[in-house]
């Protein structure tokens, strides 16, 4: 597809999913999948969370969603899957069960179609761009799309206003990010030499951001980087978490512009006064120009997954143990 | 109090909460806590999504559950709350919180009174013993409350049998532990001794079992032995976590009963093929003799939360770092 069948078809297929939901009750809203694409369901949950008084939403790994097996699960469920390539049989196994059920099932995905699209009820094509680099249409990526989905939900379902104020800042998010990786080049060039060598790495955020940290630590530090890492929630860091901080251990700590921002603050407060090896993005130090103040909350974890994307970038050049390089994914027997 | 009047109090405590149930409609439960009180919440949701069709609950840290505010939470909600000296200042604020949005508020507590339970509208006093002894109450300890009081739910609003299966099972649980002790100490001697001078030790689980591994990574491990760690979802261990895997990579890996052990099956088969520093807890290969057949899942995490504590004992002597020393919590401001 070109660039713009690409944004008018993702679109298209937003819109029809939104016809769709008016023609069921739906009161629980299950977001299942595997590991990075899992981790880009959290914001959903925490916008749900914070806006619907009617309607539940919880994160499944896949696996876990099916044998867990939710006795909510049925006709007035929404199940929305995500697998970059459609291939994780996992999340194509959950969206056939969750359809078993009597759900709607919506399953995202990069490419055209896959063995995932196939057991869904409809399918959005998303678009990427490799880790740093600037995807063309970021108003139609897959944390964007997630949000199209679960907007578009409480705009049919309980009026929520969120949704059209989520298209008019996405159509100006491209350039929020552009101007997010000129601003962090440098910063992230000189963290990744100061830091190559470490073989531990935490990150840490909460409430809508705890989703960033997870996806960095298991999938850029740990999958592609082979280093230890854990993503520490900010509030839970008080309670055990800390006792492991010292001077040579490295943090990587998110804040946010969402509500949970204290919790952050608190974390940060505590990193600077005994820590030393520290990487704070903040999401208030990057330029949000075009986003509605209202979005700005929802959105900084876009913002911050994207810069984060490029420090692994730099880690990776700095490390010479380059972002594709795996032991086992793909490659054994699991 | 006198150890019968533990048993009694709590018991009563218990049946009071129940009655106050029926008074009401409750269609969300909301278990909120921080750190180690926050893990023991784990199963007790993971018995709600299995078994209710109508009554949905979260876990959420105490800071993340008052700044998030779910929009959901109102006079139909269950609000039940730990903190074991009844003093975490984030918990008695959720109390607070939650009562002024008009739920019903239950706080556990090991102690007799403290601040938390001035703003909940009950409380049960648990039964406590250190890590690794014998509690002479395990059917009131912390977990076993948390299971009377939602299993006890479920049975007052949908008729669920577990409950009663539930308590004549914990009449035979301290059996079932002092079993499990005399089958666990000379092999957690063993593995305290061969593990002492590891620097990072990961633990994983799933289901019912998933809080159990990651108390032990952030309380035991991180908290009291000052040692990285992170519990990784057994599901999500191929999705990003297992290329940190290699043969000098420490893993406590725990299978339990329930519906999820094929993914902590699936797990162990991978941990086998490549890494080798492996400690496998399966609660298979204990004695739950006394314990209803269809409760056995429910209880094996409770079973391996005590089978690791006789490890951290073991292992706080062979490092020479007692369980009880901090360099943070309680001793500098936070």
């Amino acid at each position: 597809m070109s660039v713009a069948n690409v944004l008018t078809t993702a679109q298209e297929q937003v819109n029809q999913i939104i016809e769709a939901y008016k023609e069921r009750e739906i009161r629980r809203v299950f977001l299942v999948a595997c590991g990075g694409s899992s981790a880009l369901m959290y914001p959903s949950k925490y916008f749900i969370d914070r806006e619907s008084t009617q309607i539940t939403a919880e994160v499944y790994n896949s696996n876990e969603f099916i044998y867990r097996n939710p006795a909510t699960l049925g006709s007035d469920s929404l199940v929305i899957l995500c697998s970059h390539k459609g291939k994780t049989p996992e999340t194509t196994e959950a969206a056939k069960f969750a359809k078993g059920k009597g759900a709607l099932t919506v399953s995202l995905m990069y490419v055209e179609t896959a063995p995932l699209a196939e057991e869904s009820d409809f399918i959005v094509n998303y678009s990427w761009a490799p880790p740093g680099q600037l995807d063309p249409h970021p108003e139609i990526a897959n944390y964007a799309v997630l949000y199209r989905l679960t907007m578009g939900l409480l705009a049919v379902k309980e009026g929520n206003k969120k949704y059209e104020k989520l298209l008019s800042s996405l159509d100006n998010f491209g350039q929020v990010l552009k101007k997010a990786k000129e601003q962090s080049l440098e910063s992230a060039k000189a963290y990744a030499q100061a830091f190559k060598n470490e073989s531990v790495i935490y990150t840490m955020a909460s409430g809508v951001n705890y989703g960033i940290a997870y996806s960095f630590a298991i999938c850029i530090l740990m999958e592609m980087q082979w280093k230890h890492s854990h993503a520490i929630h900010a509030g839970e860091f008080f309670h055990g978490p800390f006792e492991i901080l010292d001077k040579d251990v490295p943090f990587i700590l998110l804040k946010g512009l969402d509500e949970t921002r204290p919790m952050e603050e608190r974390a940060h407060k505590f990193l600077k006064e005994h820590g030393e090896k520290l990487l704070i993005l903040d999401a208030k130090e990057f330029d949000m120009s075009g986003i509605d103040e209202e979005l700005k909350g929802y959105l900084a974890p876009l913002l911050l997954n994207f810069v984060l994307r490029v420090y692994a970038v730099e880690l990776a050049a700095a490390t010479g143990h380059a972002l594709e390089t795996r032991r086992y994914m793909f490659k054994v027997p699991y």
